[in-house]
Order: structure tokens, then C-alpha cells, then sequence
């Protein structure tokens, strides 16, 4: 989930076609996932979608569905990539879609609290530093069935002998990326998962998540934003039918064009997975090589298998079914470690590698060149996060979260008045309750946007230096 | 705006592909337009969308726009369109977008109430009968911010010397299709114009409408419901503001994919227009011709300067540019009134009509088989609509709505349990604020389903004489 605010609607510099006259402010404020769009330009036709203009045209989806606004081909994908990625389960679940899951954030809130019998107001909580759209969303109707309470690790209120509370973990966290587990852990506590971000691109997927209600979004998932597609997994019949119920009174519904769409580009996502990619290379996982040369040789091996390959060698069937030898493999690793980014990325300009891979690849290589910067940087620090085994990929690797949860190591120092001094809208540590030493800065944007952002970082330690 | 209860979306028949088996109970409780979805097949690939994988990612469609979620094109379409058929001012408006009108309803709600130094939630009311959906929408989350108040009618609550209230006028009404205004007129009040159905197909469009904020919907306009795609011409600055906040905080924005299907298929309405093609035959609406026979000859007629004739006449160009005479038009008029519908059909078979020609021509036809079983029906009653010019047609209408609102002419029987036992999915006017001797009906549904509803309407008369 990702905020917008007055100012930004008001002229701020687009982010999907962001202008990098250097004078100009740049919009790192809110998480626009524009860095995925080369990705989807490469795809070319292969998820265009045709919709006519008798399609789609009732409310209904699928009747017979408690979610009758749901599309099937929608409910498909989501279930076939779960499975694929590993990262939920999903069988067994009622899927209840949203328009994006700040929709379903709330259907969730509705659903916990809406009780005839309710006299006072739920208590809404989530550990800080939490998502800084949580407090308002929950409050901004001033609604008497839930109300937002702070932070889940200062929470003690038990009103007239009430412990309900609803806590919502956020995990990987928005904003700092920290891997989450529930906080106040009572008796009566209600929660909400919002895995927005629990994506291989992002994080290692080390379980797949198994809670009552778990939130996803199309935003994060493939960086289609602008189709405001959400999902929930809800394990109570119960409970999914009082955020459908909210999701009828909210909107009548969620937008088939969007839920069409979604279901074709999820559903390409599980087609080409990587799983079944790196199915005949585990001898790579352990091998002593740089982790660069694992995934470039693991992306130049996995084509032996592939369409492209087939052409390339359409005189030699034979090679099709060839088992590839260990040695050849590290062979080929060592090689390819040293073949320069520029001539890999010709190498593969004929065909769109795997989207997790390739937005795992594209993330990565971000947060080394900020590390850079701010290893140079005096003034400045980036949370360390762990190395973990990720059952997707089959390696161990760190996070790579969406957003750099920056911290000025001057007490005094509000962080994001300095940085907006350098032309970088960013939003404040106090927003997501914390301290004013930290930020939170998108590393979604454009390519040109975040170079800019990386150049003008630089430029604040000169200041401080 | 269109209410959905547990019980249609758990197994009801779906509307868009109803079982024709006498058996079944059919409903005709929503409003499913699904009745427009021919004429949109009949026009093929003419409003055909193509979106590709990289299209329309971002948050932003105008990012310098105060609403920065809606897409140019579609702010474009709906001027022009509002323009064309003459319905609403739409010129110095602020356009928002919404999630389907639904939507818009709450965001004016909470534009019209949040203000820091609210006490009390400020009341809510419309002149009944009213839209079932407004007690529930304005209620289900108990908004510290508003709260329904019921009936305008009998609204005189002034608690603390606070005069405040919202009224919502719902014109055309939904259930009973009436023109309606204002009817607390109190200093304080603040209006929300609901004009769903203020479109020529349901009613005369007797004049531009010009209030403060005016909600519209897709769904009504052209029978796309499931594309969720509303909204709303807002005269005030801060207003329109607020509203955009609110939906800033309930979904991020409004589907991509939808707005830009909406731009496509409102822009054929007006690049077609009814009004283009009556310009040339003033004559047609005093002659003393049966008004079928009208609607016949202008359809003709109006082929005479469009693209089907001159490929029809290719050779003759000069018939292009002829002014048809008075004589040969009202000729042309008695002749083609004595075309049977099949004949006609025929000849129109290979170009779609007019869309609001169309489904005026639908819903007139409905309207006169329903109030033909009626009249046999000693039992039932509809209300009768007066004769007015219409502004956009160009002739006297009277209004076709898109529900009919029955009453039981004896005063003790439920309505809604007398429907239902024959079959008939329906909503009882109690919904509405009304008597049990109501029930509205949807006029919307298949041909199919029609055609069982008045069947079964007629059995109802058997039993009760």
C-alpha cells in the first residue's frame, strides 16, 4: 500500500515520466512501482489484453461465488502463484478482491469489529515504525466500530474490562523491511497480515504464510498500480462474507477490466515460473561462487531449456534433452561472472527473462548502489537485514526492500527537511511513529529518478563533510 | 447506484446469463443493466479496447490535475458527452471519479461533513420513496462524521441549535421514477444531486442540470456495471478536494482499465449523437405520425448523411449533401411506420442505431408491455409519468424508468411475499421507506428474463380474480 497527499496530487513530479532536469524536486515520496515498466514493454504482446465492449458488462462475476464479484480467471491466477511462489497458502481460502488493498484493509477493520452488540470502538494497532496511512485510513470516518490506538508495543488499554484490539502486521514492513510477527499477543486480539510485500523480489520467501487474513496487492506483486487490484485469503467463511458485505456497500464491487488483466498477467507469472526454471540446477545452490555468477549463469543455463535455445539450435535436437554436468555448470558460472552487465543484458535483449528474477536482479543492484552512497556517506544509515534461505529461489539471500528506511545518525537532525533541501521528496520518520532522524525513501521510481536520487544523496555528505 | 444483499450474491440467478427454465426464480431485484449488452455486441470491434502489459502502471494519470487518479480522456468524454446530450452543466466543474457512483455518495458524504470541530455527525436524508442503498451506505461503519436521518420529508431534528443536513435528491428517482427537488429547503443544508438515471433513455432531459455536486454513473449510462466507473460534476473547489482525499483513503484512485474502456465507449455516444442526426429533420416531431413511426423514419433518415449510405452510394455523391425535403420525410415516415419490427431489424442489421435511440426504443417497448399486463391485472398498479419535451430528442416524452415501482392496490398484502411466491425475485418497498404494498422491479434485465417476469406478472392477476 503506498500514500498520496494533497501536495503530491498538486503538481508534483510525475513519477511514471519523471523529468530529470536536474532543478526540478523529485517524488520519492510515495512507492509508484514505475521501475518494473521496462519489464512489462519487453513482454511486448504477450499480455496485451482485448476487451470488447459487450464484455464484462454485468455486476456479477461468478453468482454462485460468496465473492460474486470476483472473476474465476482472477481467483485462478492468485491461487496458481501463491502455489508457485510459495509465499501463502491459498487452498482452502475464501479470496475476496479489492480495489487495491487499502479497500481491503478496511473490509478487514469492518469485518472484525461490525458487531451489533458493539458499544465502544475497536482498538486498531500495528508495531512501529508502522505503515504511515494506517492511522488515517482507520480513523479519517471517525467510525464507531474501530479506532486507530498507535503502536502495538506501548498498547496496554483495556477499557470497561474490553481486551479486544485488532493488530495488523505489516511483514515485510512498510516502511523500514523488517520481517514482522504480531506484537501484543492477548487474548481477544484480532489480526490482519498485510503481505503487500511478501514477494521474491523483495524478500526471501521462507514459509509460506498461513494466518486468518492475509492481504496482497497487484501494486507490489508485478508493479501494476494503476489497475488498483487487491486480494485478501480469509480463512473464516464468516468473516469473508462481512468484507464482501463491506466491498458491496463500499463499491459494488471491484472493476472487471482490472480483475481480466490481472488474472492474465499473474497468470503469466506462473507460466514461465522460476521454479520450474532452476528445477534442473541444484548443484548451484552450494557451489563457491560469486552469488552475481550463480544468477547470471543460472539465466544463461536456464535457456537451454527455453524456446529461444530451441531456435537457436533447430538442427540439433539432440541438445534439448541433454543433462547439463556439474563442471560445465561451474564452468559456465565462472565465465559468465566475468561477462560485463552491458554485454549480459545484449545477450538477453531478444527475450524477457523471468519477471521475479529479473525484478529481484533490478532491486538488488539498486540497493548495492545505495549502500555505496551512504557507506561514503557520514551522516547517514541503512538497517542490515539478514541473509535467509528463500525456498523460491533456492539460495540465500538478503532483503531487498521497496523502500530505504533511512536514518541520520545526528539525533537533533530532521531528516526529511534536510533531504527535501535537496530536492527529494521524501516522507518522515514521524508519520510512521518514529523519530524525525528517519525517512522513507521509494526505491521504485524510474531509473532516471532514482540516479538522481543516488546523485543527490552524494551531494548532502559533501554538505556535512 | 444498484444494492446487492447475501442472499442474490449466494447462488440468485445471474442476470447476465439467466436461465430461461419456468422453474427457476428469476431476479429482478438489482438493477443489472444487462438489457444494452445486444447493442454493444452489435457494434463488433468499434469499442474494442487494447491495453498492453506496460500500459497505465503508475498511481498518476494527471499528475497536475487536482484529481490526479482520473484519466484525461475519460474527464474529456464525459464533458463531451454531458455537452451532447444536455443533461448537466459540466463546463468550470471539477470532474472526480469513482469507484461506480457508490463510491462518490460517501466521498460527498465526507466532504460535506469532516471538518475538525465536528460534534455531532450531521444528518442524512431523502425524500422517500428513496434509494434502499442510502440508509446502509450512509450508516454501516457508524461515521462519527454523518448519520442517516431518514425521510425529508419528516426530517425537523435540531439538536444543540446545530441546523445542518445533507439532502440527497435522487432525480430520477430510484425506486419510483419521479423528477425530484429539494424538499427540506432549510438554511444549512447542504445537497448532493444523485442523477444516475438522468439520461434520455430513462426520461426528457428538460434542461442542463446545475447543482453544487452531481453524482453520475457508467452503469446507468450505458449498461457497463461491472466496469465500476462513476462520477461527479463538483462546483466548489474545496469540495472536490475532500472528495478526492476521501478516495485517495478508500482506494488509492480508480482502476486505469476502466476509465480508459469509459472513455472509449462514452466517446462513441458522442461522436454518434442523436443530437447530429436530428439537426437536419426539424419537421419530423409536429407531424401528426404515430410516434413509432418517427422513431422509424429519423432512424432511416438519419442514414441518409452517414457513412452506410455513402458507401451504399458511392457514385452519387451528390445525394450527400441534398437537404431532404418535408414531403419526402413525412413519405418516408408513414411508409416505414408500416415496416413490421422484423423487417426493420433486418434492414438495420448490418450498422447499429443511436445507443440512446436504442434504449429508448427498448425501454418504451418494456414499459408498454408491462403496463398492458397491469391493465389486465385488477390487482396492480404503476405510476403514470406526464408527457415532456425532451431537450436532446427533440420531442414530448414521457420517462420509461429503470425500475417500475408497483403498488398493491389493496392495502393489507405484501407486496414483495405475493411477487416472490411467484417466482420473482423483487425489493419491497419497506427497503424504501415506503409501505409494504410496494415492490420495486428491475426493468433492466435480459429478454429472457423479461419475458418470464411479465408472464408470471400475469399468472399473479389469475389468482386473484
Amino acid at each position: 500500500m503506498v500514500v498520496f497527499n494533497q501536495k503530491a496530487s498538486n503538481g508534483c513530479t510525475k513519477s511514471s515520466s519523471p523529468s530529470t532536469n536536474i532543478s526540478k524536486t523529485i517524488n520519492l515520496d510515495q512507492g509508484d512501482p514505475t521501475l518494473f515498466e521496462p519489464y512489462w514493454r519487453k513482454m511486448g504482446d504477450k499480455c496485451t489484453m482485448v476487451i470488447s465492449a459487450s464484455d464484462s458488462m454485468s455486476y456479477f462475476s461468478d453468482a454462485g461465488n460468496l465473492c460474486w464479484f470476483l472473476e474465476p480467471k482472477l481467483s485462478d491466477s492468485i491461487k496458481n502463484l501463491h502455489r508457485e511462489i510459495g509465499n501463502a497458502k491459498s487452498n482452502s481460502r475464501h479470496i475476496v478482491v479489492g480495489t487495491g488493498s487499502t479497500q481491503l484493509y478496511q473490509a478487514a477493520l469492518y469485518a472484525l469489529s461490525s458487531s451489533p452488540d458493539r458499544t465502544h470502538p475497536i482498538s486498531v494497532v500495528s508495531a512501529a515504525p508502522y505503515y504511515s496511512q494506517y492511522p488515517e485510513e482507520t480513523d479519517y470516518l471517525r467510525s464507531g466500530l474501530y479506532k486507530w490506538a498507535g503502536d502495538a508495543y506501548t498498547f496496554d488499554k483495556e477499557e470497561d474490562g474490553n481486551t479486544n484490539y485488532i493488530e495488523v502486521v505489516n511483514s515485510p514492513s512498510n516502511p523500514d523491511g523488517s520481517i514482522r510477527e504480531a506484537v501484543v499477543k492477548r487474548t481477544g486480539g484480532k489480526l490482519i497480515h498485510d503481505l503487500a510485500y511478501y514477494w521474491p523480489q523483495y524478500t526471501p520467501i521462507t514459509c509460506p504464510a498461513d494466518h486468518d487474513i492475509m492481504l496482497f496487492t497487484f501494486s507490489k506483486c508485478t508493479g501494476h498500480a494503476g489497475s488498483r487490484i487487491g486480494w485478501a485469503l480469509v480463512k473464516d467463511t464468516e468473516v469473508a462474507k462481512k468484507m464482501i458485505k463491506f466491498i458491496e456497500l463500499n463499491s459494488i464491487g471491484v472493476s472487471k477490466e482490472s480483475q481480466l488483466r490481472a488474472a492474465m498477467i499473474l497468470g503469466t507469472l506462473s507460466d514461465n515460473s522460476y521454479r520450474n526454471f532452476n528445477s534442473n540446477k541444484p548443484e548451484l545452490n552450494s557451489i563457491g561462487v560469486s552469488k552475481e555468477s550463480q544468477l547470471r549463469a543460472e539465466m544463461i543455463l536456464g535457456k537451454l531449456s527455453d524456446n529461444s535455445y530451441q531456435n537457436l539450435n533447430s538442427n540439433k535436437p539432440e541438445l534439448n534433452s541433454m543433462c547439463v554436468s556439474k563442471e560445465s555448470q561451474l564452468r559456465a558460472a565462472m565465465i559468465l561472472g566475468k561477462l560485463s552487465d552491458n554485454s549480459y543484458q545484449n545477450l538477453n535483449s531478444n527475450k524477457p527473462d523471468n519477471f521475479f528474477e529479473y525484478s529481484q536482479c533490478l532491486l538488488a543492484e539498486r540497493w548495492k548502489k545505495l549502500r555505496e552512497v551512504v557507506k561514503r556517506n557520514q551522516l547517514l544509515i541503512l538497517p542490515d537485514y539478514p541473509l535467509e534461505y528463500c525456498n523460491f529461489t533456492g539460495k540465500f539471500t538478503q532483503s531487498h526492500p521497496a523502500f530505504a528506511w533511512l536514518q541520520c545518525k545526528e539525533e537533533d537532525v530532521d531528516c526529511e527537511k534536510l533531504i527535501k533541501a535537496h530536492k527529494m521528496m521524501v516522507r518522515g520518520g514521524v508519520r510512521f511513529g518514529a523519530e524525525k532522524k528517519y525517512v522513507r525513501v521509494s526505491m521504485l521510481s524510474s531509473e532516471g529518478v532514482f540516479n538522481l536520487f543516488l546523485q543527490r544523496l552524494s551531494a548532502i555528505k559533501g554538505n556535512f563533510n
